[in-house]
């Protein structure tokens, strides 16, 4: 297999153990399962030509954006081939009068804010990490700006997708809107890598706003900040970004990012728009947020100050990871309609205390998202097992409310034993539908789907 | 089968002819071809009985909302069950603290609209008919409202669907957003009854905006009034409407609707939000209107003011239709990306100048859709014909473009010629799905997909 590979690829198809080894774990607290061979393709037509190779041989594909994924989806479970895409990193085109731009799938987070840099333009999706953007449809990702953007499933206007026949299909058009045949794009978005290989994507690209306004602002308890965002939404405030970060996780960054934040349960928010319509929403905000006990807002005064902030929002988990030397990350992920976040995190606070695990909550509140960060060492297998039966308690909390047990992280292998719980008699159909496509399962096997 | 059907559902099984012929065409221009039984469900698993009874005897099933669609999706191509879903109407849940509500399919818009009136809160997607939310899901409408709030894709949380073999599936829990599996919903919003039937259905609810203002402005050629519609859309304005009607629009409009009207190219818009918002998009929009020649803004003075001149638009194709007793209307629908909408309207006029046929062009151009409503006489198979080559004329435009067959009305069996030319080898996949979840083909057997 490897001779074959080479002679596609040359050096870019090795069985190098380091290299083997990278592959094998990602940002996952999951062992370590490497995959026989990587290769890293740098065209579409490089990928289709793997993915034939190993249909014929029936040998395993494990598509490899930047190996940020949580839970375990690049793990090589059944060996085979890890195609890493992290060389398709090319824009393809940049069209700002339809406010699209078309990418390989290995462009990343950080490579494409750069691209956009002071075009007046902006990719709103964004992960706590620099993900590639292929990665994230494939997990069906969102982050802080979901609550007003929304997350992959509405950010991206068709997909070049390699099948594990080895074909090669565009999802759509350019159009905003389409009303022709099945919605191939939303079902390649959150397959993780289970029916075929993103190639490129067409993604929409939004208006940098004229205005932003950051605040942070602390509230004795918990519940009250929950509340906050619950008020926000159910008024209809067009809020940028609303995250809960509780005193846990305000220790850790003050420590991690050397910030002197009030260590209580706190609020990051972000206004945008045209002036007068941050101003609006920041007197509705304020009002809320004051009936519900805050002692005030810190406004960031500047845009160095706003964008500092999120950095610090968005290093929360390697704050975490932080006060454990060593420990890598479980981030638990439920999302729960918004009238019923408060309870759902009361409740798992209590459930935290009693298990006397060391975590932090956090999350996109706007969306009714929230994450614990439970730093874990390695070989520490008495607090996996005490965090596994937590998350398992959460989980069955919000299916219990009508949520859902990943709002934004995926399957994986993580999650697979909540997927009947959750979906019940529809796993059959997505069974049926996994059969189809990729009949002789070549496609990330063992992943997402539980087996029967 | 009638005598099996009866014994399931009495006397809301019938073989009666008038009742099979009001069943047989819809509101397309399509040849009527009415089914042999036409039935009523009443609930969910009356829906899955007849289902399972139609599978076992491998009989087509049609499934029909209100009859509006256009483009022959509910004709009897192979005889069979019309499974009319109009007694399917009960609301289930309403929950305004989390913004949905759960309907059965064969709820319409009116319907939900009196439902929802003096709540505070609306469903956004509607198309210029009394439609079944059902079937809206089924075609993926969308309608004025999509510019700012999306079309049905966007705005349904989760459905209840009978699959061919009689299972009844959720695709989706009540949470904002989720990474759990294969994205369920969307493949079902747009498959026009061909993969199961929806029967019910949990869509989002929006917050009624705090204040709305409507207006009227004309221009001297269509030219000036698109350029300003895309140069909104490029500004970011987010603006609630962006109605085009051309000429012949405004006249038939005025004969039908006793309006004065300027019988010139025109915008139909709608802004809303708070009041600031509001008065801050109207002075771009003025600015960007008057630079482009409009001779200025009509408002609407007051809230009867503005919904009768929604109702005018609503009535636009009615309108035309009246221009020739008797006729029915064909409407056609191409959506192409925004920079590229001036270009492919100015070439479908002169197209249709030169066809000599008597049509007027109006859209929702801030979304890049435009129609042409040509009033056609049953028995005119010349006008008719004519029609079909503009028409495919203007396909071809619009995908030379990247634009797509359809915006909003969907495939049926009119549009089935250009399901190739638009998806290349993606069809192929598009059957593979559609064999794997049908594989008997009951439903709506030889529609949306074209035969190989």
């Amino acid at each position: 297999m490897l001779t074959e590979l080479k002679r596609l690829l040359g050096d870019r198809a090795t069985g190098d153990d380091g290299v083997r080894q990278e592959h094998g774990t990602g940002f996952s607290y999951h062992q370590s399962m490497p995959p026989d061979i990587v290769v890293y393709p740098r065209s579409t037509d490089e990928i289709a030509a793997v993915v034939r190779l190993c249909d014929r041989h029936q040998v395993p594909i494990i598509p490899f954006g930047a190996g940020t994924s949580v839970e375990g989806h690049i793990l090589a479970l059944r060996g085979g081939v890890c195609m890493d895409l992290r060389r398709m990193n090319k824009v393809l085109e940049l069209d700002f009068e339809d406010m699209y731009c078309s990418i390989e799938s290995g462009v990343t987070r950080n490579q494409l804010d750069n691209i956009l840099e002071g075009s007046g333009f902006f990719f709103p999706v964004g992960p706590g990490v620099n993900a590639t953007i292929g990665g994230m449809a494939a997990t069906r990702a969102s982050g802080t700006n979901a609550v007003k953007y929304g997350t992959m499933k509405d950010n991206v206007l068709s997909l070049t997708v390699v099948l594990p026949n080895g074909q090669i299909i565009k999802t759509a058009g350019k159009a905003k809107k389409s009303s022709t045949g099945y919605d191939l794009t939303s079902l390649f978005i959150g397959s993780e890598g289970t029916l075929g290989i993103i190639a490129e994507l067409t993604i929409k690209l939004q208006s940098y706003p004229e205005f932003s306004k950051a605040a942070v602002c602390s509230f004795p308890t918990i519940d009250e900040a929950v509340k906050t965002a619950i008020k926000i939404i159910q008024q209809g405030i067009a809020i940028a970004r609303v995250e809960l970060l509780d005193a846990f996780i305000m220790n850790a960054i003050n420590r991690y990012s050397a910030m002197d934040y009030r260590e209580e349960p706190t609020l990051f928010l972000e206004f945008n728009g045209s002036s007068k319509t941050v101003e609006e929403q920041i007197r509705s905000v304020e009002k809320i947020a004051l009936e519900l006990g805050t002692a005030g807002f810190l406004w960031e005064k500047d845009e160095l100050s706003r964008k500092k902030m999120w950095t610090v929002r968005t290093d929360a988990a390697p704050a975490v990871a932080a006060l454990v030397p060593g420990a890598k990350m479980m981030s638990t992920d439920v999302c729960v309609p918004i009238s019923r976040l408060a309870k759902c995190i009361n409740e798992t606070q209590t459930d935290l205390k009693n298990s006397g695990l060391m975590a932090g909550i956090l999350g996109h509140v706007g969306d009714g998202n929230f994450h614990l960060a439970i730093p874990i060492l390695p070989d520490d297998h008495a607090t996996l097992e005490k965090a596994k039966d937590l998350n398992e308690r959460l989980v069955r909390r919000a299916l219990a409310m009508e949520g859902t047990c990943s709002g934004e992280h995926g399957i994986g292998i993580g999650k697979q034993r909540y997927m009947d719980l959750e979906h019940g008699k529809s796993i059959d159909l997505m069974r049926t539908i996994k059969q189809a496509i990729d009949p002789n399962n070549i496609m990330n096997p063992g992943k997402m789907l539980p087996d029967k």
